[in-house]
């Protein structure tokens, strides 16, 4: 028997919403407030998550704890991954923050990232507007932030990356019902985070049954204007059987 | 503050390691013994899991639990899902063995799952030969596991399928290098857990271009012999991109 089985370590949920607002990829984060080491108050981003209670699920803690400090409700989350290193608790600015806000003695946090991705719209501002310290942070301007959460990020990001490529309709449910094709290669870059080669991505685009081409075009642009194309939920699930 | 998060879980891996030998899925589980509530000896079986240390990240936790208690080393665990509903350890017989086997006061336990999907080869057996609590059950036969296990190993079969839906290379690995449309067929079957309309399935290998047939069929077969096939790589990385 190891003794060192005997040190508990804590649980907790970290929420990992990104939220799309035209071309643009964003992040919540929450700004935490405490005194560092030589007693000076400080601000800093951090992911929206906190330690589950004894009584609750993982999945009930990430809705808990993403609606305490993000005012959000309804949004669904996915859980991803659980990051456990045990150095990912090691700085000594975030154990004391730590201790500060839970007035408990923090060794080591085992964390159970989950991920939403959604369009930042009329409901969800209205959720975040009382939360002053939640912020939208696009995601190249994210800040270093505590404990692993730069990590967490990162994987998350490469995580919907794979969705997409799985399961490419999700795509789609970000975007308005009638789209054009550079709206949707805009969305594809974004969430993949590497440009498309543009006359490829208008082939596949030409070949791809279930994005319909409609008679419709833009209006009132300055550019020339460019054709809409809406999805096929039908043709796109009669498709997806393969070896 | 609320004071349940005093409570500390505990937090342990579990291990699902699905084995392919013939047209055969089974699961890896270990024999634990104990003296239940009227002391008497008691045998079940449950998954390979066991707490983590405190100087240990998950990944490691698993692969150590795995060689403990299996002596099977070297084969890929991929972090799966983590499973932590506050009932997961309540059944009066599960919390006697732990707190046996552990000298430890239990209250909550919160898991994070991993699995690997392998070939039963004789490497395989070798590691496996020594512990002689450990069993290769078929996954039609899986007995009523302690704690949440049964829904562990469920949602992990789920989780194969998926992986080989998203990515059906990895059906190939598991196959000899030379195999038949049944053996293919066969495979996906018993990984998808349902059978497949033949005659659907052999079409849609007709028209896959990384499955090449081959001139060569099988040889001293009782029945009409079949063609060999092989799985091009190269053909398949070439196919991935999609809209």
């Amino acid at each position: 028997m190891n003794d060192s089985i005997k040190v508990y370590p804590h649980v907790s949920v970290d929420c990992v919403v990104f939220g799309l607002e035209n071309d643009h990829l964003s992040v919540l984060l929450v700004e935490r407030s405490g005194h560092d080491v030589h007693n000076q108050m400080q601000h800093n981003f951090k992911l929206p998550g906190s330690l589950i209670y004894a009584d609750e699920g993982l999945d009930d803690a990430a809705h808990r704890v993403l609606k305490e400090l993000t005012g959000i409700t309804k949004l669904p989350l996915r859980q991803f991954k659980s990051f456990g290193n045990p150095s990912r608790v090691n700085n000594r600015k975030d154990i004391l923050w730590l201790e500060n806000a839970f007035q408990l003695k923090i060794g080591r946090i085992v964390t159970v990232a989950y991920i939403s991705l959604c369009k930042i719209d009329r409901q969800l501002n209205k959720d975040l507007e009382k939360y002053t310290s939640v912020q939208w942070i696009p995601v190249e301007q994210i800040p270093s932030l505590p404990f692993d959460h730069n990590q967490i990020v990162d994987e998350a990001r490469g995580e919907i990356s794979q969705w997409i490529n799985r399961d490419p309709s999700i795509v789609f449910e970000l975007l308005p019902p009638k789209f054009t094709a550079s709206q949707l290669r805009t969305l594809y870059e974004v969430i993949l985070n590497a440009p498309l080669d543009v006359r490829n991505f208008y082939k596949r685009i030409a070949v791809t049954d279930y994005i319909i081409p409609l008679e419709e075009k833009e209006k009132k642009v300055s550019h020339r204007a460019a054709r809409f194309y809406k999805f096929s939920r039908t043709i796109y699930n009669k498709g997806k059987q393969k070896i």
